[in-house]
């Protein structure tokens, strides 16, 4: 877990995420001589996302850098990066020219105003994202960013054996998104491929439970193609995979914006389920994790 | 009217569309021999979807074939696909593997729980569309779907007679979109056309009615560029079709998601008005069936 | 200030903007002899948008031609095109088939319905829009539609000069987006740019002042890469132009489209601020039109 632990300390809120791939950069560049395979690494002219192409590439699995946070605006006053969970008292954490800057986070009830308490006025543009706060024990393992260190540490873990396929690390999915965009065009013009997975975290709810397995989700706020779900679950079926389903009217991921491309991209989103969403605390089961990277390996043999 | 009942009955809600991509393949396949003129068939690498390319094509009229419905989500409870009315009462069909399923929809005013009165617990992710009922008379149409059968019946009972031009078969128009963005870009950058319509049902309004003909829509939503449809208007006059004009500030269509593409398209939303919109009872009136199929013949001429 | 006040009297609200694009291209034919570089004119396959590329390019900016309005409904009721302030008395103008129109707003407070108050009925589809009345005095412009007719004057006045570049005359901006898709597409496949700036005109705030010079916006509802934004403002602080620092969490413009496209666009607002936005009496600093037009020469020189 020590790997995940440093991942969820970066600092790379929506926007920022130049930091997750300088380190994911130096670390495939550390490590890759001792995989399977060796991929090649694609990091130009797509801003600050970044690429994996394993062997012949049937099918690509996107995980998203970024992070929530906030931004400063006037006055110390803060808006929103994604959806963050906002309460008093959440330690924030940040840099500006003036120095590092760790402060507490207001919420006024009233005016729905979102501030922080510190010493002197944080220049304006200032990211801040909650401070670092990893937690395990034998059974779960609590942190900020969970939501999506976790995708990308899947990612970086099925990289030590995979022989084909494609990790794609993506940009913007908690705001805004315009990385999944440039990146489905690349991978479906010049590797030919749309089959897709989404390497994220989702929701433990009242059909979806710690410890039961890595969900499948049928659907969310969008609805990929059935037949495509139906094929993967069959696939998971045949190797006795330990699943959950998930289907949900609401929520979304990279998924939603790879079905809107102009490219007939096939996607379904497969990840842990946590509670604390977009909270520090933010909590995964273990078990959860290692049938995560269990049915990845599978899916990149069998699709 | 056979065959637009036949096409109302098709279980093929958005992320389901297989079936009536199949039916219509099918149809294509046993009567384009008897047509004026023989499409090239294309239905790879765009999911769903199906496109027909007659001749020499300046136009391509886009006609989704997916419908509304409902997923069932856990122990019954149901969330939309598109949106459905939904009201207690509302006979549902599907299938799991369990076997065929007609159900009762329940709505909970209070807590805004949709779900499903059935003796058994229906699989996660099945998909419930409302029960097939036509119904006709010498005026009217009425049944679950006319929104978009009836566009799908205009394009196959215009292909008959089509030289040049495009017919697209789309999904997801009722939820998330995502194959007008695949579409647009096949049609502009294999077939260099840029003009469409969109084959779609309308809504009976204060200022649309029943039997008084075909509907051009000037706006809804989005705004497609005025001296496009000042042109269709034109055409439409000069040849004396009955029409209406729309005019609205709500509502969209595959026009709304082709708007966005980066391919110039032009594009008009034309077809018969209804009520009863996203029912089990939708009704139309057969005058304005056959002035949209007059005004889609024409067009196809003069674009 | 002539051209200016030319500008913000072109009836061209979103969908017709093909009289702002007949505009720009006689003048630019009339002036660019005089220009020091003479800019490759592209205006087909690209609707009512218009792109002038000048010598070797590395960046584009875009600035959107249309203006918000309204569009006439069903008996003189109104629905809106983007987002028009509402006030009863405001004075509309337009044009139908029987001829010129000048009428004035009224607003149901209860019904919430537009309508307009006039002595026949307007045809349907007719678009209308704040009555011209450009004021000026030594200190400040007033006048409907300096959103974004400001933005537009402000690249004329750029091209002057420009040796390389691109300048990108949008569409439906204020409404529904579809051409900055379109042009990226063109910018970034052809010229191979992918660096933007956004030229349009922003929010006297609490943070955002008349007079202190130009605004550039760190982010908005979207968060470009803020490695580019810090990039611009280093450039600015080197060249000491006078400018103020914006964000926000909220408010939108073509750099929010273009985050969106399937090309690697970084790109930063910058533009003056105005108060009383999106009415008839949009009001902005003469100082802050001089250091948006320094900024711009700057950056093209520099980025």
């Amino acid at each position: 877990m020590e790997l995940l632990k440093k991942l969820c300390e970066i600092h790379a809120p929506s926007g920022e995420e130049i930091s997750m791939k300088e380190f994911i950069l130096k670390y495939v560049n550390e490590k890759m001589n001792g995989w399977k395979s060796q991929p090649v690494i694609v990091a130009d002219q797509i801003q600050d996302s970044l690429v994996l192409v394993f062997g012949k590439p049937r099918l690509a699995v996107f995980a998203h850098m970024d992070s929530i946070g906030f931004t400063v605006r006037y006055d110390n006053k803060l808006v929103r990066i994604g959806s963050p969970v906002i309460e008093s008292g959440f330690v924030l954490t940040g840099r500006d020219s003036i120095g590092n800057i760790e402060c507490k986070l207001k919420y006024d009830e009233d005016t729905k105003e979102i501030s922080v308490d510190y010493d002197r006025i944080i220049e304006r543009g200032t990211s801040l994202v909650y401070k670092s706060n990893f937690r395990e024990d034998h059974e779960f393992v609590l942190s900020q960013y969970i939501d999506n260190r976790l995708g990308v540490y899947n990612c970086l873990k099925l990289a030590e054996t995979l022989e084909n396929g494609i990790i794609a690390f993506s940009c913007w999915e908690e705001h805004g998104s315009g990385s999944v965009e440039v990146l489905s065009k690349l991978i479906y013009e010049k590797y030919k491929v749309s089959q897709a997975l989404i390497a994220d975290i989702t929701w433990v709810t009242e059909g979806v439970f710690h410890g039961k397995g890595v969900v499948i989700s049928m659907r969310d706020q969008f609805i990929p193609r059935q037949s495509y779900i139906r094929k993967i679950m069959d696939i998971a079926d045949k190797a006795k995979i330990k699943y959950q389903l998930e289907v949900e009217g609401s929520g979304s991921s990279d998924g939603g914006y790879l079905q809107r491309t102009a490219f007939p991209f096939d996607w379904c989103f497969i990840g842990a389920p946590e509670d604390g969403v977009h909270s520090p605390n933010e909590k995964v089961h273990k078990g959860d994790i290692e049938s995560m990277l269990d049915i990845y390996k599978l899916l990149f043999e069998k699709l």
